[in-house]
């Protein structure tokens, strides 16, 4: 009975607007394969939502994303 | 002092692209009122919040929804 | 396919420290069967998860709940 | 070691659309800056996300916001 | 810069009430490590928070997981 | 109509078990006043949730939190 919730910066993948259906389609595969592998959880009743959050709206270090990438490099 | 959030799969509705607003109406209404029924908590304080996730980011059984839905036809 | 995560506040209830088995079993079915009339969600794929929030980690009006109400009483 | 979700209502800001990048950018800051004050949070580790709802998928008082705003001016 | 919360049933693991830190390592490692080989995120900035659930809390079908499991076995 | 929900690590405070109440408060007037500031937000409907999540249910590199200090240390 797990619930798993993915938030990624929308980035990257096919266009550069997030990660693609096949990319989801194996992060979903992985982490109920990993929860049955670890704790025995039943795929039937394991569900995963991914979220994806625009950079500007992804704060670290007290800046957004972009600022803060900025400011590492 | 509830919060509520309500997480369900785009699609049906009046266009199949979600539910329209009368039916997020009738949500908000009735699980407000079933947490002032059954728990005496007061509307004024209660948030409901719905988010729409696409098929393709909602996993159950190892699989995105649509190849859920296909392999279980 | 949808996830409902109701968050209360700890309180009331038989012995003061928050709603017993029965009514949290009403939450679960009542919500359960609102998605399914309003929207005809399948309940054997409709998670709901209650959490309960002591009262001084709830903030409202920029207060934790029992200053909030002493202000307001 | 600290994540905030701050979820508000989609309207204001430049274009009535939301809150444009540099109020988000100060919510950042200000959150990311407060927990290390209050708290001693390292920055650097602190993760903010902000999500933004439309009117009509937030309910209070057992309605959506703008059904809401009209009932009570 | 992913953020990962996994919320299971509170049950299993060394004394039946649920998963031991060794299990809970190799979750947030497993998660971890599916992410940056799916989409090459930087673990450095990767967040995994796991959260249990008393099982009188988890609902699906309509139930509490106690009762849905006795009226399915 | 804002809601906030800020998870932290249970450590420090008067016993070493999470911040005391006065932190909490502090914290939950702290961004209450941010978002009226920078958005203009009614504080009498900001909610704020604080959830302490143990270090052991907290990863980031991989590691739960008192291993990545060790490792960093």
């Amino acid at each position: 009975m797990p619930y798993v919730n993915i938030k990624i910066t929308r980035e990257g993948g096919p266009d550069g607007r997030g990660p693609g259906p096949e990319d989801k389609t194996r992060l979903i595969a992985g982490v109920t394969d990993l929860l049955q592998r670890v704790l025995g959880k039943d795929p039937s009743t394991t569900f995963v939502i991914i979220e994806e959050v625009a950079l500007e709206d992804w704060g670290i270090g007290g800046l957004p994303v972009p600022e803060y990438r900025k400011a590492r490099s």
